[in-house]
């Protein structure tokens, strides 16, 4: 097992020598290896570490974080740290539900938030110049000020950074018009596990180095910046819902969507139990399982109830919802110029109408635009009840979505409550997002449990030509499948390790490496 | 200088046991060391060889031909050039211009023309699977009869392989719609230098491994095959031709287009004195500068009695050449959908319009299309003249490009004449495609001239900003330019080759590595 294993809080390891180091390098404000920082950066939003944290346990807290101002500073950080052998983790918002910031070895922990610089906007040539440490919604609103978007809108966006999403090739919501991060860079520099600082372009000759940096969730290096493509601030939005028969209906209709040219910022199709439960975007009714923290107050609440009838009957509880009543929501909204979005918003309606969707207005997708940032931290009722949620994104081909969406809720049945919505969709396929919901007769029975989820949730997403991943990353938690993931390609990316960063220093552990 | 030399024929080196080893792999069918095969595999369409072939020179001659029938073979092979420290260039048409199967050591060249399977096509999930031999053509030919495309022209189509569009991520003439081939690859095998058969997909969790072969010319190892993404065969064209004040107002337009939300498939603009000499599209004109082999036949009767007069004074032409009357063509075509193409249409015009454009109707953009595989090979006249021509093709954002082409002219008027088209847009940019013409008092002299054309070039696009290459890739002929291109980022070149070919046996000079 990779993932490292819980400890008992230690913090009197940590020697004051290498804070003083440290400090010679950054200034004194900007080191700690106060108790109450090393434990703060022990964890991030790994779902995992909450059920850890409720037995008093924590992953190893690092021996001390640094708040570099720069990226020569960054680089002066990791070649102190190679001459020191100490592991290094890159830190932007701590909102990785992967533990991609988890220490396997207590080490440093270099924060960049204080790189947050947008020093280039310009509408002209679509490009921004922005650092590696700012927060995500602060550059859309610089960019918004200027009449642009990124148009990277991720759940996480109020508490994540550009260098997070770089590091772990996120995607926004509305991915499916503007891309994911790694179609939305077009240069980056990073500071490689050698200390150097290197910088790379997208379009120069020879293979497209910024993608190695891309997905590297800081094992190779640190990223410091980016030029970003932007876009111009939308002019018009149309908005959509409309209820499906099922989900095999509503996937092939995403897919005829995407397949007839058209190309809506957002199509997001609820499974039954998904819509009958979150009700995505109907009137009065909360989102349904969304972003990092799990299900919303609602769900919760149902789920909770659900937990305590289900503790050895998920099976049954699973059964029942693979024949929940009502269909299928599915929400639409697309953004761009207002001559496109009335064209497209024609296309997208006679899509759906023909795979026998009815229209249930507007409502929906103004309801879910309203609501998307709203990422719940309301983890604790369903933890308090005994119980454990999570949730997991893979990416699929077209032909895989639908049978590889049932092969996952059997393999879980056994074990937790699952729903699942389609949350992004593409040319090339789709992204299945699914909310797991569990427990235990004991604390020791609930992470059996839990573990047992995930392991048959991977397994079959494996078996069934997934990915791991479509936008959280790897990190810790799903390390161990990696070589599944990779096959022989495991090795490239053993290379590119061992290239950039021969220390070994660079977030060990993570990504399987 | 990484650029090898040309050197006498010495064709008796490869001894007949080299053979013998690989016909145990291969079979005796698929395995020649006669001169009439080495001699054939000396060179690709690099214009530096045919100069060399005027003086009885070659590039070193491999020592042996194989053509294996498998990935597995492949594999075998390069395990046994590793075996024996032997070199090994993949090859697929030989069409490139750069020397990038020009071997500088002699060693194995590896034809992959034998895996020319397409072994899947389905336009549900719009993916098709081929080997890397196949001929662009046929591959064009059966996703046509499958009512599909690639969406992938290079002017080579007919002269150029799936594998060698993937080595040297090229691009095709619609690339404005469909994407580079980096864009359309979902996926690829490859031989690594080791000869292990490795598997990659775009979309697998961590960097995007893929494109660590796209582009890389051999140097990392022998793709074999690809999953590509595909698109249905247009249902409608628009065609366009407008004249345009200037280059200036041309590129601003072709911004404006893309910028607009636009994607027609094809736009270009000829600057003054291609539109002049090339006539790009205009009745009874032939195609301008266009591809691999130079200018059209009109074109270079032109150039071959300006070159007479234009021997010592490339200055004067060049200087002529920037007040050439009659502004610049621009040729629009799109393709897609019906009523997608009306709108289209409507959006591109209203720019052109806005531009300063005035309209030449549809027939430049239809004679453009009609003849858009018509590669010269008509070079002779030029070199018996005793000139040469070549053609450079660069990568710029959009902040770039009027201020390089003006670069690009001065630093090579001293030396040859220049004219050039803008070639593919995006969002983020454009390509600019450079034809060069020139002379020397002897045949020394000229090749010293073509030379100082090319630094001039190249050393103008560096200091531009601008890309060493946009689609015909590096191989040894601007290898020197790679670390101006790359800067620290060329550290990261050379531990992937480290890496994936440790014995350097993998097309060795190329890349600059």
């Amino acid at each position: 097992v990779i993932a490292p294993g819980p400890a008992r809080i230690a913090l009197s390891l940590a020697g004051p020598g290498l804070r003083r180091d440290l400090a010679a390098i950054v200034g004194e404000a900007h080191v700690s290896n106060g108790e109450a920082d090393r434990l703060a950066y022990s964890r991030d939003l790994w779902p995992k570490t909450i059920l850890w944290a409720k037995e008093g346990l924590v992953p190893p807290p690092p021996l001390v974080v640094v708040w570099p101002g720069s990226a020569e500073e960054i680089a002066a950080v990791v070649r102190f740290a190679v001459s020191r052998k100490i592991a290094i983790t890159p830190y932007g918002a701590g909102s990785g539900v992967c533990g991609g910031t988890v220490q396997v070895e207590p080490g440093i922990v270099l924060d960049v938030k204080r790189l947050d610089r947008v020093t280039r906007i310009d509408l002209s040539t679509r490009e921004a110049d922005a650092e590696a440490g700012i927060n995500g919604e602060i550059l859309e609103h610089h960019l918004d000020h200027a009449g642009a978007t990124l148009g990277h809108f991720p759940s996480s966006i109020y508490c994540s950074t550009l260098g997070g999403w770089l590091a772990a090739r996120s995607a926004g919501q509305c991915s499916s018009r503007y891309g994911k991060i790694e179609d939305l860079a077009l240069g980056l520099t990073f500071v490689s596990g050698e200390g150097e600082l290197v910088r790379t372009r997208a379009n120069a000759a020879g293979p497209d180095l910024a993608q190695l940096l891309i997905g590297s969730e800081g094992t190779l290096g640190v990223i410091t910046d980016a030029t970003l493509r932007i876009a111009p601030r939308p002019q018009a939005r149309h908005f959509g819902g409309w209820r499906l028969p099922d989900v095999d209906a509503g996937v092939e209709a995403m897919r005829r969507i995407f397949h007839a040219g058209l190309r809506p910022a957002v199509v997001r199709l609820y499974d039954e139990f998904d819509t009958l439960i979150g009700g995505g975007g109907r009137k009065g009714a909360e989102e349904p399982g969304e972003g990092h923290a799990g299900p919303s107050k609602k769900a919760s609440r149902f789920m909770r109830a659900a937990l305590r009838t289900a503790l050895d009957h998920s099976k049954i509880l699973n059964a029942f919802a693979a024949h929940a009543p009502g269909g299928c929501l599915l929400v639409v909204v697309g953004e761009g110029g207002e001559a496109e979005m009335a064209a497209e918003k024609e296309g997208v309606d006679a899509v759906l109408r023909e795979a026998g969707g009815a229209s249930l207005g507007e409502a929906p997708g103004k309801r879910w635009l309203s609501r998307r940032h709203a990422v719940s931290y309301r983890q604790s009722p369903l933890i308090e009840a005994g119980g454990f949620v999570d949730t997991m994104e893979v990416a699929l081909r077209w032909s895989a979505v639908a049978d590889l969406y049932r092969a996952v809720r059997a393999a879980v049945a056994p074990y937790a409550f699952v729903m699942a919505h389609f949350s992004h969709a593409y040319v090339d396929g789709a992204s299945i997002y699914f909310s797991f919901a569990g427990t235990g007769k004991d604390p020791e029975d609930l992470l059996v449990r839990y573990d047992a989820t995930w392991k048959a949730a991977l397994d079959a997403v494996m078996k069934g030509g997934g990915t791991l991943s479509h936008h959280h990353g790897v990190g810790v938690s799903k390390a161990a499948w990696m070589p599944a993931e990779h096959g022989a390609s495991m090795r490239l990316l053993r290379a590119l390790k061992l290239s950039l960063d021969p220390h070994g220093i660079m977030n060990p552990g993570k990504l399987g490496l």
